[in-house]
């Protein structure tokens, strides 16, 4: 998959592959980071479900799998992020992809660290404030991507072409990329590397509960919605919780009422704990095209199959 | 362009590149179908803003522009969709792009005829029971697009994969795409051929309103939003109606009080006769990265050369 783009990626994070394994809470802990890395891509632990302490622990077992760089993922509205962001450097963590918070908060202290910093961004205003703070990379999230999501609801298609137009700091694609195919449009549409998801959720090495990955396996097409627009936008799979808060929005409820539905716990007790019913569920909208639990391996090398074929499909 | 899978689309539509230009209300009449058709891509002529005897004019005044061929798009939520078909019939159109309706309705009366059948689709169930009607190939069009819209809300990027293994009849992707990098993405998805409404809007030929245009050129990323959605879904530039819409569905507002919103008149209003303030301005969210108003053939000459380069930064 090497190109001049992805070049630039692979060299920034010292991969073999311009793919990036998403931080996902309760799904990308050591085991994960560690095979993707194995694999050639950047693997990145999810600190957001973590306390520090959890994620050192983490961050050790994580150095004891793979000789590959990896990378920590810490959103920002979580009141713990500098005692996570401090308990990764100490353990020589050099790669840190920030998001849901302001670019300005870290980016110089990491940057002062001797880490690479790379912020999730949603529209290409947004990434041009991360070029101005100085991040090293953009992740440009698209409306069909699984969990927390912008505002504005603008596609990967949409998203990708005005953002590399926006930056001169490489772009990663995230939303909606499951398979080869997506990974070569990503890169066609400027992209330099490309940030996966759900895909790597259904894998044997995700810490995300056996039967929250089975539902992924057998979702159809429409089984995923955007959801609580007037909270934070998240984009979930359909379950009686989801329909819960569906009725509520369509009468109108507030923000107020629809934290109240959400109450506490519930993304640990859907994904992690398998509460299929009454969890949050957080997944891309491309899950209707996964089909299988693999091994990462796997994933990865039918990644640089189905992406070799969508190239050679191009030509005259 | 030419690719294994694009000549299917080629040789199908008898065009030289394949794309489409899009189908729109008060947007493609005679003028912009025969432009697109003489730069190489299929035109076609929008009846669902046409009595059958002005459609039946533009018909008679795309001939005389051009000699290459284009088609007709009839929604075939309209009561006079038989008429338009027929008259299109009488003056020996050949393609007819169907929409807004069961693929089963004109379908074989289409083929009986002789005509060739394109039905536009929004989730891959759809498009199977598209291809089970026996049209010719299906337009999956993604929840950036704009005007009216799928309920399931599926990207382009998810759609068209999902579509491409769901059928063994050709695919044209639309929605999204506004530039020759997104023609490559389409087609690196799996896509046969694509089809672009927004970017033929903002051209010399479309028969939108001048004021409306240049507000396309100065739109920005995030200035579309679909709205309507416990009505018909459809995308809608933001302006002062989009608003009262925006408001009145927060707070809960049932499809008929949208529809009283609504009212009759206001997509001809805003697009047709320039009011931007209370018309329904219908465009797709790729509008951001349109900045100029050009000739068709300006258009189409940047859709390659924008195509070849893309699929070259795709090279090792």
């Amino acid at each position: 998959m090497l190109t001049k783009n992805t070049k630039k990626i692979c060299t920034l994070l010292g991969t073999r592959l311009p793919i990036v394994q998403a931080g996902m809470i309760w799904v990308s802990g050591a085991k994960l980071a560690a095979a993707a890395a194995n694999s050639g891509c950047l693997g990145l632990i999810g600190a957001g479900s973590m306390q520090p302490e959890l994620l050192e622990k983490h961050i050790i077992k994580a150095r004891s799998l793979t000789t590959q760089p990896f990378g920590v993922n810490v959103p920002l509205l979580y009141s713990k992020a500098k005692e996570q962001i401090d308990v990764a450097l100490e353990h020589g963590v050099k790669i840190f992809f920030t998001s849901a918070g302001s670019p300005k908060m870290f980016t110089d202290y990491l940057k002062g660290k001797g880490a690479t910093v790379v912020h999730v961004t949603t529209t290409p205003e947004l990434a041009l404030k991360c070029e101005k703070a100085g991040v090293d990379a953009i992740v440009a999230e698209g409306f069909e991507a699984g969990g927390h999501n912008g505002r504005d609801e603008i596609t990967t298609m949409c998203l990708i072409p005005q953002v590399v137009n926006a930056v001169s700091i490489p772009v990663i694609a995230a939303g909606g990329i499951g398979d080869g195919r997506a990974v070569a449009a990503a890169l066609a549409l400027g992209a330099h590397g490309v940030q996966i998801g759900s895909r790597f959720v259904a894998t044997a090495e995700a810490s995300a509960h056996s039967q929250f990955k089975d539902m992924i396996t057998q979702s159809g097409s429409s089984d995923t919605m955007l959801a609580m627009r007037k909270l934070v936008p998240v984009r979930l799979l359909k379950n009686e919780f989801y329909a819960k808060i569906a009725r509520a929005e369509e009468s109108g409820a507030s923000a107020e009422e629809l934290k109240e539905l959400l109450g506490k716990g519930r993304a640990k007790a859907g994904m992690f704990e398998g509460d299929l019913r009454e969890g949050e569920l957080e997944i891309g909208q491309v899950s209707g095209l996964i089909r299988d639990i693999l091994p990462v391996q796997e994933v990865v090398s039918r990644l640089e199959q189905e992406f070799f074929a969508a190239r050679e499909s191009l030509k005259e």
